[in-house]
Order: structure tokens, then sequence, then C-alpha cells
């Protein structure tokens, strides 16, 4: 591909509005994450029927979760995407279709496989708008906090994950043995990569055109996450991970000292086999 | 009754001072509410004997529920209601009565039916102040920000219901299960009235004299309290509320997807009932 | 002792620097209290081996719990102990050295009873300097609200037994029957009275030299934090407490009013011994 041209569709996708088609596949997704977490009960009507303020304010907190906990952790005010009313309304109209639609006719559009294939991929651009202007605003707000940009970059790329939790105490469900932060998902480390790219390329660290790292950030969360439901690759940074884990966190120093201890006992093994073969000389002698 | 001067009354009703007998009859209920949602144990000490500490604590949480959550929504000061001695001390003086009386006599008299009925009048005078001056507050914070408004007047005005699941988690009690998102009582639903109306006041769509309207809904605070209280009648939106789930929460929707279903399930019967037919003639065939 | 020595020595301690270590012996029992809390399974690897970034986080709540919870009740941003890069490293070079270290030789080192009192001495010292610059803060922000200030300067010389439950969610593990409001520590205790005894200097109630006064806090946090590991005498208010309690949390109304009702009962049972012989000499006289 000619590279101006290259440049010039990534200052496209740098440009791009969210609002219409981008937010509302975000929306989408959420609301679906929501009605796919409820816990089926095979009596009577659904959660949905019984308790719409409950699933809409669930709802809510899932689409608007980064927003929420980043304004929350910064010590300011957490209803403030509420002020919003055209996300709000436009959120609230695609939880209505995903939950009440005629014959569930929306959700089932969603479930279908091409369809959530460009819903995710609009959902994942969304992703990359997000991060980096919470980036951006954070580093106007904290110019040398840098984990405090990290941390606000993450939370507002992955929200809904940490938001999790609480989101399903307000439909009444508790299950502390999981959080994002002890099996952090892939989004979740994706996202700390894209902050520290873009926080890499505020510090200059980084010299290409800011287009064409965007891009790179957006064709990265686009490409994985379709690998994710094509090919169900669902964590790619799993081996790097792992390598980490077994040099820095202990891994190798536990391999040494199974060395050790293993050495010693066989030694032991050894001094006891020898002990017996003594005693019977012993016994003999005597 | 003269017009003159029921709007007299209904101004002289609006510029009522809360603090000594609407605060207190406020904080005889909060703390009653604690008294009475501590499970009961036969051994031993009741639970106000041994955590002093915490059953004050889940006490004052109560109390000043409605701002606390208020002020931690919009990013301000969650200690700010324990800037004012005055409330405090007279919030733990009614704490202490209730909780340790001599001969449990507060608490007994508390519960006496005329004595409650006076109480929780004064009490719904104070949620009417209190959720006007909500809105009144946050409208002057965020102009535009309807939602905004409603949450907090709401709030603001049925606070302890949203607080009662930490206030229980204070006195190390968690039940996850219920919260009042999941079923709102008919106080917060009242609440949610209530600001919507005030925000229609200060948007100008109703033009009657203001102290009229606060008047209106202080009686209606009144009224079905009392109403609740004498004749056990919980939640008089529940009809209403039955009808708009009915018509737009999937209700009718559900109702003609069954109507299909069965339908179809029919001419499956009736199929199946042909189809043996069939084969009898056709072993008669045979 | 000579007394201007006495002063020497306490202006001296009101100045110390806090930075190397006595902060490093905090961030080490905060760590080593994560890990002596980490349930202990059977099978396979420890938890910080298969979960790093919760244990690192939880290890980070609870060396900075004080301020992360003290900035969230004032409304402040409680990402800001994440601004100072040299803290947080430093605590991250602590956590890794007590989890990772070859052959745990920093943990058995930090467990030895000698360095154990050391460190936990040195802790002390700066848990006086955290009170006493919380109170000093509060005090400038609200400078009537005496509640508010002692709130502080206790959350934040106790930060981390409030922090505890939240620190356990993010491990993984809810543990809601216990917390640090219902079973007040002696710490928390201790940090009330430290919050009060400076709040009384500051409104010039106690007119000692400050760095007597300072010096006189930190004695008595160590004193009574080497009695607890050497004597294990944990609550030296514990006597007072119960005779408080006894007094002023109904202990005495509840002891006159077994006193009634067990009068009463003996009444009772007199009368009923009376009754039976009495209607005895009713059936002797029929």
């Amino acid at each position: 591909m000619d590279p101006q041209t290259f440049l010039d569709i990534a200052t496209k996708v740098t440009k791009l509005k969210m609002y219409p088609f981008f937010d509302i596949a975000h929306y989408t997704l959420m609301c679906m994450a929501v009605r796919e977490d409820i816990p089926q009960t095979s009596s009577g009507s659904p959660f949905s029927r019984k308790h719409p303020l409950s699933c809409w304010l669930s709802s809510m907190l899932l689409c608007f979760g980064g927003s929420i906990i980043a304004n929350m952790l910064l010590g300011e005010s957490m209803l403030s995407p509420f002020k919003d009313h055209r996300s709000i309304l436009t959120a609230t109209a695609v939880w209505y279709l995903i939950f009440y639609s005629p014959f569930d006719i929306v959700y089932k559009i969603g479930r279908f496989l091409p369809c959530k294939l460009v819903v995710a991929a609009l959902k994942e651009c969304q992703r990359a708008h997000k991060v980096y202007h919470a980036v951006i605003h954070t580093a106007k707000l904290y110019p040398n906090a840098y984990f405090i940009i990290i941390i606000i970059g993450t939370v507002k790329g992955a929200g809904s994950g940490f938001m999790k939790n609480f989101e399903r105490l307000v439909r009444g469900l508790w299950i502390p043995g999981t959080n994002e932060l002890l099996q952090p998902s892939f989004v979740t480390k994706a996202c700390i990569v894209a902050s520290s790219v873009f926080l890499l390329e505020r510090l200059n660290y980084i010299t290409a055109p800011h287009p064409l790292i965007y891009f790179g950030i957006v064709i990265f969360f686009v490409y994985f996450k379709l690998s994710a439901l094509l090919l169900g690759i669902h964590d790619p940074f799993a081996p790097f991970e792992n390598l980490f884990c077994a040099i820095f966190m202990g891994g190798m120093w536990d391999a040494m000292r199974r060395a050790v201890t293993s050495e010693k006992k066989e030694e032991d093994k050894e001094n006891k086999n020898d002990i017996p073969v003594k005693s019977k000389e012993d016994k003999k002698k005597d």
C-alpha cells in the first residue's frame, strides 16, 4: 500500500466521530453482557420483567463504567456521565431494545456471528478512542504522575470489567471470588499496553506520527478481538506472562529451592541407606 | 376552606425550621430502624452493649445517609455532615436514648402507635424539605442535567434505603440479595415523583404558586405514610407500575409470543394427530 | 535526665525525616500482613505466584490505605498516593522482597523477633508522624470541624485496619463478619487518643511545648506496641472501656432491670408458694 494513502486512512480513523455508531456498538455489547450474566431461573417471568429499574441501572453502570470509576478515583462527580442526555437516552434505547424487543429480535440479531463481529470491531475502535482521550485528559491534570495516567487509561478502556462486581450487586448478586484484578482479562492487559504506548508518545519516546500510532492501537485491539471471536485465542499475552512470572515472580527461586531440597532429600536417603547397612555390619560384628 | 387561609398555611409550612423537632423525628426513626434490624441473639448481652462504636456509626450512617451518598456521587467530601456539630450531637443523643435509656422507656414510647404516627408525620415533612433543597442545590451546580437533579433529590430524600447494605456491613452483616434498587420501596418512588415535580416547577412547566406545590408534596408524603401505618397500604404505585410493565416492559410481547407459541403447538399437535391416523391408514393399506 | 537534653531529643524526634527507614518499616509490616492473611492452600503454587497483580495491588492498598481512605472521605483524588513515584517504587521493592526473595530470606528475617521489634518501633514513629500531619492538614481545611479532624487523624494513622475488608476483596476473599469498626483494635483507639491530643494542643487546651507532646505520643505508641509484641498485652484500654460501658452503655440499667425483674420473680414465687399452701388449707377446710 502507498504509505501516503495509509497515513491518510490513519488520519481519518483518528478523527472518527464516536457518537452514533461506535457508541451504540459499545452499549449493545454491554447490555448483552448484562443479559447473559443474569442467572437463568426456570420458574416464572425473567429478571428483566420483575426488576426493570435494577436491570436498567446495571446496564448503565456497565455502559458508563469506565467514566464512573475514573471519576471516583480522581475525586470528581461520579454522576458526570449522566450530564450528557444524548448518551444516556441512546444507551437507554439500546437497553430497551436488547431486553424488551418484540420476539427478542434485536438480541437474536446481536448474537448472530457476522453482526457480532461488526459490533465488536466498532466497539474496539471506541475503546482505543477512550484510552487515548483518558491518557490526554489525565496527563493534563497530573503531568508527571505516570502511574495515575496508566491507571486511568486502563480503567476508562476496560471499565466494565472493574465494574462487574458492583453491577452484579445492583442485581442482588455478590460473587466476591472473582474480579478483574485477580484474573485480569486480555482487554485489561491490552489497555495497559495501549495507555503505556500513548504515554510514551506523549513523553516523546516514540517519534512516529500520531495517526500511525493511534491506528496501530486500533488495529491491535480489533485484530485480537476478532481472533478471540473467530479462533478462540483468548490471551495472546499468556506466554510472555508465564515467562516473566517464571523468571521474576519467584518461579526461578522456587525451582532452585526445590532442586536444593530434593538434593538434600536424596543425600538423606543415601545416608539412611548407609546407616542400616552399617548397623547390619554392626550386628554381624555383634 | 378559604383559599387565602390555605395559601397562608402552605406558606408557613414552606418556611418551617427543621432543626429541633423534625430532625429529631428523623433521627428517632433511623435509630429505631437500626435497632429493629439487629438480629436477635438469644445468648448473652445484645449487640448495642458489645459493639457501641459500630452501633453508633451505623445509626449515624442512616441518619445522614442521604447527604453522605449524595456527596459521594457529586465528588464532594462525604464527611461534610460531620461538620455540623449540632446535628451530630443531637443525633447522638437520640441514638443514646433509643438504645440505652433506662428500662428501654424511650424505645417503648417510640413504638407506641400514636407517638409513631406523630413522629412519622414530622419525618415526612423533613423528607419533603430535604428533597426540595437537594433539587434546588443540584440545579445550581448542574443547571441542565435533569437526570442528576432527580437522582440527587431521590438520594437525599430516601438515602437510608440506599445506605442499608453498607450500614449492615458496618455491623458485620452482609445481605447482598436485597437492595433498594432491586425492590424500590414506595418512599423511593415517591421521592422520584417529588423531585420530578420540583424540577418541573423550576423549569416553569408547573405554574402554581410555590407554597402550594411544596404543601402538596408534604401532604402526599404524610398521607401515604399514615395510610401505610394505619391501613397497611404499602405501595399505592403498584397498580400503575404493573400496568406500565405489562405494556412496555415486555409483558405485551411476552403474551403475544405465548399466544403464537401455543398456536404453533396446537397446530403441531393436530399434525401429530393426523400423522398416526395416516400411518394407520397406511398400515391398513399394507 | 537533664530536661534540656530531653527537650533536645524530643525536638530531634519531631524533625525526623520519614523517607528511607520509617517508610520502609511501614511497607515491610504491611506486606507481611498481606502475606500472613493469605489462606494456606495445600495444593500447587502459592497465591503470590498465580496472582501477582492482585497481590501487588492489595499490598499497595494496605501501604497507602490511610491516604486512600482519607482522600475518599474528603472527596479528593484517591489516586494521589500514586503521584509520588518514589514511595510507590519503594513500596513495590519491599513487596517484591517480602514475597519473592530467594529462599524467602527477607520474610524470614522480618519474622525474627529482634528485627520485628526494631521494624515495629520505626513504624510506630511513622504512625505518630502521620496522625500529626493529618490533624494539621485537616484542621486547615475544616478549622472548626472537630469530628472530621479526629476521623481523618484516626484513618491516616490506622488506615490499614479500615482497608482490610476491601484489600481482601481484591484478593477474592470477602469476610464481612469482622471489621475494624465492629471490633476496633488498640491501634485504632490509640490513634483516636493521639488525634484528640493533637487537636487539643492546636486549640491551646494543652500548653506543653510541642516537641514534648509529639515525643510523648511517639513513646506511647512505641511502648504499647513493644509491650504487645513482648508481653502479649493487646489492649491496655480494655479495663477503662469495660468500666465506661458498664456505666454508660446500658450496663447499669441492665443490672437494675435484672434486679427488679428477679425481685418480681421472687415475689411471684413466694406468692405461688403461698397460694398452694392456702389451697391446701382450703382443701382442709373443705
